[in-house]
């Protein structure tokens, strides 16, 4: 970075999906832009890989038929996007998207503002997308100033997985319901969620998909934890609806039977302590809200949990701007103040811009596979 | 009925699920109350047979196992519960259940109370179950006085399919969408929400199963009519849609994909006007209520319409919970004042208690078909 005053221009992540139906992934060469009186420009040097952002990244596209193309400093991936899925696509064809919801750096230059002048060297955290890119321009009023000794690591993850965590149990306690029940549990923002519940009391039932995830976090603490892979799992599933009373569920899976086995679930639960006899069901009102789609493929129940339930879509976004700008903002102090304990991330892996390309890291991350994290350092190239 | 002062009992039918898996569907010999005070006496001269009073009647029950048993006089219909289903029947497990949601008939004795004497020898109507028997002991505030000239048959249907339609409209209004969408539109139900759109000015979307409905709701003045059966519904949803800005809908098919297939156009209606391309969708909020389960098997839906949507069961009991009395009693006397334009109901048969328990009978209105309706009139044994 010892020629950083001179450059003028810093790498971008951008993804490509042509009308054709060809995907593009590749690093381009943009212009340094100058702050504005307000904005502050920040050296991205950690934005973390979530989920989220694989969406962004690779549409539709079918990662089987991903190939390599360019240089070892300006790699490009390609890969068809199949003639069915392109119609979902249609919004976002022949626009080079930058991609990265969120990240953290060092602010490198400012306007001429108290506001900009004032973070001039120190770390912030950032929201906003296009954060795979060695610069970012920011408003200064957007940036998280983060706590000092707080690394750009440390504060790359300050927003999705915070306060979609803090979002769900406000969403619990703000539509009626005392406990809940989490899928995918074992992910970072499941043990997160976990340290939330453990912390606020609240009882949290936590499905997992292997015995060794219902270790990790019972090893962290978890009381309910319930392995999709026992045989056991709808027995375990009952039981534990029945001693924490869950009647709303997040679920990042998506496709598949999984929300309709857990309101199946509420329902028996509801039941065992219902008086009359309704070939209506119970009159508790079961809710599975969908925010992730670890599986893609279709969702598939059978209604047997009575007539008082719904499923719906989740978002963080929609859930903010539903609260106000006031109740989010005390949703990000909380978020701050407790950043290395609570709300601490863990990376298995850090990768530069260029190894974000690479098939053999590809494969890696976009399994999705809970336990992997991975963490780009722009700075690194 | 000469001999009705000198009787003491009345046939009513019963539906029981033994813990042995078998469906008993009987008539059964019951003594006929007196009124107290405030109660009235009603000889039922005409109760319908709506889909929800067949999810009593057989329960989970496999009909292809159905045998008829007992004599012409006090016929006895037997069939099997499938093992699987029996889990969902537990909480009506050998119990003796009454049948029929509402019906319409004439007081014959009633209590001391003023309120009770006014109604003697008056035609009224009626909900609350146990509707499909000669005799219905029922408290005077509790029923429905229907305006003079109107006949038993005319006030079967006062309730379940007047309120449910007036109750979706109603729905609509509250959760700020300004058009509707409706399946099996056909339906007695069908017919009646579009005479209320038609004339409250709202734009509904019908969604019918073959071209001869279709033609029978235009004909009926629907605007909106997408033909399922037809190759161009999905193209013709799509631009129902986008002419209407319909955003919520009612189901009463429940199984299969039809649900998604609504959810997806109403995105597609709603990012014709978007600006800039979300990876999660509009942000409008999409919602379809399953009110009915006409097709049993399950739901299955591809989520290939954003974040922002819903998916839930609606209950008439719950609506009206939810609205409280003085906004339901307000529905309840536009049903009175239109009962014989808005709100009729048209039967194609009218049936004896023996014959609802004939396996011939019971083939056709079992099928749940759009078009047959059964009217029975208990009061011809």
């Amino acid at each position: 970075m010892a020629d950083e005053k001179t450059k003028t221009t810093g790498l971008e992540l951008r993804s490509l999906i042509k009308a054709s139906g060809e995907l593009e992934v590749s690093l381009q060469d943009v212009p340094i832009p100058q702050p504005g009186a307000d904005e502050v420009l920040v050296r991205v040097e950690a934005t973390p890989l979530n989920p989220s952002d694989l969406g962004l990244l690779f549409g539709a596209a079918d990662l089987a038929t991903l190939q390599a193309a360019g240089s070892a400093e300006r790699p490009v991936i390609t890969a068809t996007v199949p003639p069915s899925a392109i119609k979902a696509m249609a919004g976002r064809l022949d626009q080079s998207m930058p991609v990265g919801n969120e990240g953290a750096g060092t602010v490198i230059k400012a306007g001429n503002s108290v506001a900009a002048q004032t973070l001039l060297g120190k770390t912030v955290a950032m929201i906003g997308g296009a954060m795979y890119a060695q610069y970012r321009l920011i408003k200064a009023s957007d940036c998280l100033l983060l706590p000092i000794g707080t690394t750009a690591a440390e504060g790359a993850s300050c927003f999705v997985n915070p306060l979609t965590a803090l979002g769900m149990v406000e969403t619990m306690r703000r539509e009626g319901h005392k406990a809940l029940v989490h899928t995918a549990a074992a992910s970072n923002l499941g043990q997160m969620l976990n340290r939330i519940c453990l912390k606020d009391g609240i009882e949290l039932v936590n499905i997992v998909r292997s015995a060794q995830q219902a270790e990790l976090l019972r090893g962290q603490g978890a009381k309910h934890v319930c392995d999709s892979s026992a045989p056991s799992f709808k027995d375990d599933l009952n039981a534990a609806m029945l001693e924490t009373g869950a009647t709303i569920a997040f679920d990042a899976i998506g496709g598949g039977k999984l929300a309709g086995q857990i309101l199946t679930a509420m329902e028996a639960a509801a039941n065992k302590t219902a008086k009359v006899y309704s070939r209506y069901g119970s009159s508790v009102h079961k809710q599975v809200y969908l925010y992730g789609s670890l599986d893609t493929g279709p969702t598939e129940f059978s209604r047997g949990f009575g007539m008082t339930w719904g499923i719906g879509g989740w978002l963080l976004f929609n859930f903010l701007q539903k609260i106000g700008a006031a109740d989010a903002a005390k949703l990000r102090q909380r978020v701050a103040s407790e950043l290395k304990t609570t709300f601490a991330s863990h990376y298995t892996r850090v990768v530069s811009l260029q190894q974000v390309l690479q098939p053999d890291v590809i494969a890696v991350y976009a399994k999705r596979a809970t336990g992997e994290k991975f963490l780009i350092d722009p700075s690194l190239g």
